[in-house]
């Protein structure tokens, strides 16, 4: 390919031809690969401002390492979009989040070279070392590169990681992509530390030095690690002193300039050379290129489709189960001043905005920290404070040893808000909130709600907040509030239409809209139930029991995974139930239609009761 | 009191006369404890070298701070025995451990001067944070002061917890007593990092410029504050530049020599006057005051009762699920080369000393870092490498995120082996292993096995390293194999006793070994039963099933919460079933009295199934 020629991504060899190409070409491309960033993600929504800021790093990956020899983990794995388009999956980039398109996250089934499944926070380190570990093992020399965003570093994961991979003698490089930003701005000491290493102006310093090395040798290939070992000093040069990482074991290089192509390339060439655990820190900018999103990027993290031009997003949400949850416990804040509200690193998504404007002293937010959250919330209570953790269900997942063990044992009275709780969408398997029912209801002397409308939300929160006792959580999904029954029937234990039809069908949360279509559609064929709506779901409660007991046969639909859910413990009492659950890891694709794959739309649900009635 | 007159520890009001004694008779008194240290733990057990380590430490705190207004929360909490003796415990000390004695641990319920519940490791600084935030939200200018082990730093907890506190503006002080041995000797960068500082002599240095200010000044109350904030910086000589805590945010002061009283009030004081998140550097000698703790800290860590004279332990045991697990693993890795072994900080309690020794490039202790291990093993599974992680059902629920996200979604095969499955005694509520079945059962794919004899449990290890896919658990007691059953039975699936009895008992684990005997107790009274022993006791077979469903009436026993367990699902599909379980956390004491409590020793296991059998 010639020097100035601009090359056509849909038509190269990907990710070999990379090497071929000049800076100047790399630039042309990295253009192209911003475009198709912005129209994809402005059509089928997924994170923006984070992809915007690491086209030129994953370029330069890319161009010094050769995957999938090499192992490339990108932690979170949001900001893979430009990896994604460079290993071959740039045809299929359109289907970003769809259903059956590609992931917005890494997934090794999709790819070889997604070298590690990615979703939650802080897990590249300790996954990049288990690599790299097994690769020397083996004899391998390839490297295992770990990229990671400063908000990763609030997590607690990251640092067991790099406590056991700065002395362990093995190929590892960690990458730290510094924006200064996880979702929204970072907390916390390390997120300070880190911008004092980011000023620093060491690598330019240096660069005459690394330069001379990395100019006498060619850019590629065996030459390069012999040169540089054989003048180590040279190379010792770019190492900084005194940084935290290399108190970890690390060789560190950096600050890198994140958009400049050659110099992270040069960057890049010395920590392979250096056959040692490296820690390389680049600066980025998130949002880079598209206005917009850098002069907002904490509203470009994750987001809806949106018009291109303005950068307005299509769909306006007046209000969430998150939004009316935080303005809640905002109105009940002025009041008790013993309540507390603490978030990970998600004040945005959880509705803690409110909260946070109006008591900033009783607003935390811990980062991507959610063991800590809990314990911070444990030790609130210990002196008399009602915390009040909001949290997504799938990231709670990381509390269940503190919940137990700093809250339950003691009987510490806090309140989890449990967001994103049951199938969330297109983020896909890591992201659903299906496994939050399963896991606290083995948390001893819990209290569970589940609501189904925003009323419900906020009865069950003041419920939770003011007269329950011990662990509480109220769950409630991602998204706005659909329900259009009568809102009389609002309150905190359950709600129970009995019309002597025989038939019972129970269900909790937003799945009691599904069933009150699923009634109509059975009610034109002549079938008709009595329903049962729970509102605080666990523990187990005599008075259900007893209403279910009344019926010869009961349906019981619900959003959780099998093992551990609602239905199999009233199961476990009563022999008339027909439970309907979820039975596995939920891929991504739309709401409404993953929940009809688990049997759980009307439709499904009309079917299942009148297959049931007819073929038992 | 007169400044040469030894104190009687039984007769003085504590922890309040502490402050009246001159350091001379506080090191008599340091003596005295010791000696009850050594005496209690020789004939109870529990854990001596930490202890013997921070007397001096725990007296120092104890006379510059006032407890309970000021709160101190012990991490781990198996360090606080001294503290325990000085707040009022005295008289009860010989209890400890014991049944309706005091814990081994701190426990909020037992004394006011426990702030906080512990048991597991990295927990002290988010809890302290949230009791320290509490006291500033209410304006309580009291310290709140956290203690713990360089092991603690091993946990990726302390990091999340250290990220917040150090920009927090409260009046927290975190003492690290650092002795370099968490329970065997400490892993990874940040112990070989702390070891750095526990060397330098900046304490010593800064001294004099310490005691001008100090002896000025009357040695508690106001005044020493007022004076210390106007030398300013005089203090800041006592503080060291470029420790990674600083970077945190906190002040610095260390190492003070951790048995020197002196020098720890001194220490202690000034920080105490500086009113916002300090960090203090104690090192301390494991075991102190006693030969044998001193010269092997790592037996002496937690013990059964011992002969004081030699040290020897009172029973020897040859062997124990623990240690058979481990040899065997040994030998499995002998033939097959990609076989991994993990701990998190518990080498020796897992019984993986023989495969450290055997293949110590296989072998990895991650320190105290549950959350890291299962990732880590995640890395190894997916480059083909079969990682088993050994480590205890408690410290497990740590990890239940890792195992969901980074094993279970991507189907990777991983073994764990839970250990100390069920009642483990007297470490109490946080330690009991009773929610392992609850949690890992909320895996999608996951099998587990419950052995209940040493040839089972090679059979099942044998079976998920080289046979099963995905994520497999096998979940063993602590202690040693009791079994008395002809062996000739041992399988990896189940084993079922048919003598058309009309009535089965099934069960897993060691509880079969109660079974057994509940059999022969009610034979003679005229009651026999069929028995059903699963050793696969997950996923739930249609094989059990319709065994179970063979039979008009079922008891099922099981060593496990309630919620999640086993006999829950099962009930879930038959409706014949009586299931008796763990109804929620169980207290300290001896393990068969406490099965007896739980109503699943032999006799209480006859009791139930005879009154069933009466009274329905």
């Amino acid at each position: 390919m010639s020097e100035t020629k601009k090359p056509n991504l849909y038509k190269m060899r990907l990710p070999e031809d990379l090497k071929k190409l000049s800076i100047e070409q790399c630039n042309m491309l990295c253009k192209d690969i911003r475009r198709i960033l912005i129209d994809t993600v402005s059509r089928n929504g997924g994170h923006l401002a984070s992809n915007l800021g690491t086209v030129e790093l994953t370029m330069a990956v890319h161009r010094v390492f050769d995957s999938p020899e090499d192992k490339i983990v990108w932690d979170v794995g949001h900001q893979s979009y430009t990896h994604k388009i460079l290993t071959g999956r740039l045809d299929r980039f359109e289907t970003l989040r769809t259903e059956n398109g590609i992931s917005g996250f890494c997934r090794p089934e999709e790819s070889e070279h997604d070298a590690f499944i990615s979703g939650h926070s802080s897990v590249s380190v300790s996954a990049a070392l288990g690599i790299a570990t097994a690769m020397k093992l083996k004899g391998d020399n390839h490297h295992t590169i770990a990229i990671l965003g400063d908000g990763a570093f609030t997590g607690g994961l990251v640092f067991e990681g790099l406590n056991n991979a700065g002395k362990s003698d093995t190929n590892l490089i960690i990458i730290l992509n510094h924006n200064e930003m996880s979702i929204s701005k970072n907390v916390g000491s390390m997120a300070k530390y880190l911008s004092t290493l980011r000023t620093k102006d060491s690598y330019h310093k240096t660069k005459s030095a690394v330069e001379k090395v990395l100019n006498k040798t060619p850019v590629v290939g065996q030459p390069i690690k012999r040169a540089i070992r054989s003048t180590k000093k040279a190379v010792r040069d770019l190492v900084l002193n005194s940084t935290m990482f290399e108190d970890f074991g690390f060789e560190f290089i950096g600050p890198l300039d994140g958009h400049n192509i050659e110099e992270l390339e040069k960057g890049l060439t010395a920590a392979k050379a250096l056959n040692k655990p490296v820690f390389v820190h680049v600066n980025t900018v998130k949002g880079k290129g598209y206005a917009p999103a850098e002069d907002n990027p904490g509203e470009f993290h994750g987001i809806g489709s949106f018009e291109i031009a303005t950068g307005n997003p299509d769909v306006v949400l007046s209000d969430s189960f998150s939004s009316v949850f935080g303005k809640e416990l905002t109105k009940m804040a002025q009041t008790d001043n013993r309540i507390c509200a603490v978030t990970a690193a998600m004040k945005y998504g959880t509705g803690l905005q409110y909260f946070c404007k109006a008591y900033p002293e009783r607003f935390f937010d811990v980062g991507i920290a959610e063991e800590h959250a809990v314990t911070f919330c444990a030790g609130l209570a210990s002196m008399g404070m009602i915390p009040v953790f909001a949290v997504y269900s799938t990231f709670l997942q990381r509390s269940y040893d503190q919940i137990i063990h700093d809250l339950a044992i003691s009987k510490a009275h806090a309140v989890i808000g449990v967001d994103r709780a049951g199938i969330v969408g297109e983020d896909g398997e890591t992201h659903q909130g299906i496994f939050d029912v399963s896991f606290l209801t083995t948390v001893p002397d819990i209290t569970i709600y589940s609501p189904s409308c925003y009323e419900e939300l906020t009865a069950c929160l003041r419920k939770a907040v003011n007269e329950d006792k011990g662990v509480c959580a109220v769950r409630y999904p991602r998204g706005n509030d659909k329900s259009v029954y009568d809102k009389s029937e609002v309150n905190t234990a359950y709600s129970y239409k009995d019309n002597s039809n025989g038939i019972l069908v129970v269900t909790y949360g937003r799945l009691y809209n599904n069933v009150l279509k699923a009634e109509e559609i059975l009610h034109s064929k002549g079938i008709d139930f009595d329903t049962l709506k729970l509102v605080k779901i666990f523990p187990l409660e005599d008075e259900i029991i007893d209403i279910i007991s009344d019926y010869k046969l009961v349906f019981f639909f619900e959003e959780a995974y099998t093992f551990g859910s609602i239905s199999e413990k009233y199961c476990a009492i009563c022999n008339n139930i027909a439970p309907f659950t979820i039975e596995g890891f939920v891929r991504q694709g739309k709401v409404c239609s993953l929940l009809d794959e688990c049997g759980l739309s009307p439709e499904k649900m009309a079917e299942s009761i009148e297959d049931f009635l007819k073929n038992g």
